[in-house]
């Protein structure tokens, strides 16, 4: 069997948390995967459950029909690829780049991939590293449908839904940003609202059960607001943005009376005043989507 | 039966959604509901249901032993309260307030109400308005527990869970607050990501069903940080600050290549980024709740 063609072998760059995840659940589906890290000691528990680990990046892809990318950004992923060596062992070979970038970077490395008759695929992972070879997996990809058939069946073993969201290269890496984005404003919230709380005595674990119950408000809002904003229309018959901007307004004063910064309400507060003040005070929230995109 | 022991009858001031809803569901429970509102003509609806119309709010609360007050605020409810035909209406009666506002306004109230020998009860909603009268609804009441136990028979009609958090007055508001901040700042990312996914083309019903799955990660991951948070220790291990703010980056790189407004988040790594810069790159994104708090 060539090695191009052999689908018990798969290659990873990039041992964070994340690289390590996927090493791990290749390793559990049986495959020989061979790792490789830029700082040197990240394999260890790796190679102790059976990876094999290469000395260079070149080495590492030479060894695989198929590599797996998975450092901090695009800029770090360039650094690995980018070179002659590894360019040159990786020819009529398969990347999946899962490191999480913007579409426009995704683009730009599927036009050095052509140069250097690299196969590529773009992908993005949904999910925390502990759901990674389990049924809540959540991965993303985009590129060529030929290339992601054929690589399914080594891919599959990172467990749960893989998706392929076209061939447009930049696919993944756009839903990837849009989930992103809420992901982490959330998550921004809840920092925020620990620091409050903390501030008005009312512990992290006294919250979480409220908090628990407010996150699960949001995922069928999301798809209650989903087909009004595709139309255009923000209704806000049940939660009208004048009442969204008080809530907001509250919420500054108390954190700011407590010495706690409260610059990213103020952000979104503003927001919601613009849009009132741009005559769609009856409108919800979400019609500050519009806003941010004006021209 | 005096009308201060009547079980069965309870005043609504306020009749917007939320206090539309929290009147049907007094409705629908048998209790005579007597509603009032500012502006005339709110109440259509819940007469033709059998609710018994005010012609003022001295005049509405003097018709039942409990008044729920839901308006946009305590400016407002200030506004309605606070005069001395509704005071003098009120002596000796219950009000609980359900508007949002902040844990100050709330000790205010409560102090007024010491002044004019009214009974107080401080609340919050912590639900939309269809989940009133349901097993859903989520009601948070703080105040005297003595007050609490006498009305709850009535406020049960609301429906769903209620938490009483304790005698000081202020507590229902910091939950609120605290709560308030992670829905309405995740509802900002929303926002902005039906934003940036449109302009790279992805719609908000092709989103959503991911949407929905990056919200569902939220509830767990709040419980699993609030232990964390405290002890004052931020894990990192799974998926640290340094790497989120990489995330960040992008979304503000691809939101303002895109002509769209990336302030909120340009706010939020600009707090992960001075984490860092303080030597907690390896922690986790929560530790900004620290550097909110500063002083
Ligand atoms: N952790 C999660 O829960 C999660 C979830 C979904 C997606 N992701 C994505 O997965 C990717 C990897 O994340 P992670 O959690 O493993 O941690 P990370 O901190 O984002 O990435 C660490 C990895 O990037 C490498 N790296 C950084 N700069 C480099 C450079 N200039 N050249 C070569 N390698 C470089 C590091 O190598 P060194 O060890 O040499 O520094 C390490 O292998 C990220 O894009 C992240 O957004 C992570
Ligand atoms: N809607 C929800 O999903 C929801 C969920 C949880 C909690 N809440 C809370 O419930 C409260 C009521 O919310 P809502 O949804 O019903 O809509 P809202 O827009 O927050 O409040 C509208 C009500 O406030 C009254 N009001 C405003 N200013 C007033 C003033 N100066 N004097 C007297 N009344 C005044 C309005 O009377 P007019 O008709 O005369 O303007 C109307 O009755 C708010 O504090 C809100 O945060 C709402």
């Amino acid at each position: 069997m060539s090695v191009h063609t052999d689908r018990s072998a798969v290659t990873v760059l990039g041992l964070g948390p994340m690289g390590r995840a996927l090493a791990t659940a290749f390793l559990d589906a049986g495959l020989r995967t061979t790792v490789w890290n830029r700082t040197p000691g990240r394999d260890g528990e790796l190679v102790a459950r059976g990876a094999v680990p290469a000395s260079s990046p070149e080495e590492a892809v030479a060894a695989a029909p198929l590599t797996v990318v998975c450092v901090v950004n695009y800029d770090a992923s360039d650094a690995v690829l980018r070179q002659d060596a590894v360019a040159a062992a990786l020819k009529g070979r398969t990347v999946v780049n899962l490191s999480a970038d913007t579409p426009e970077r995704a683009r730009d490395t599927a036009e050095w991939a052509g140069r250097h008759g690299v196969r590529y695929l773009d992908g993005a992972i949904m999910t925390p590293t502990p759901t990674i070879g389990t049924d809540d997996a959540v991965l993303l990809l985009s590129g060529p449908e030929e290339l992601y058939r054929e690589h399914r069946p080594v891919l599959a073993a990172l467990g749960g839904s893989h998706t392929h969201l076209g061939e447009e290269i930049g696919r993944a890496a756009a839903y990837d940003i849009a989930l992103l984005d809420v992901f982490w404003t959330a998550m921004a919230g809840y920092a925020h609202a620990l620091a409050v709380a903390r501030a008005e005595g009312v512990t992290a674990r006294e919250l979480a059960p409220f908090a628990q119950g407010i996150a699960a408000i949001l995922p069928p809002l999301f798809t209650e607001f989903a087909a009004d904003a595709d139309a255009g229309t923000y209704s806000g018959e049940l939660n009208p943005i004048t009442s969204a901007a008080s809530t907001m307004a509250h919420i500054v004063h108390a954190s700011e009376s407590r010495g706690i910064d409260a610059s990213v309400m103020r952000v979104i507060e503003g927001q919601a005043r613009r849009v009132i003040a741009l005559g769609h005070g009856t409108d919800g929230f979400t019609r500050v989507a519009e806003l941010l995109a004006r021209h």
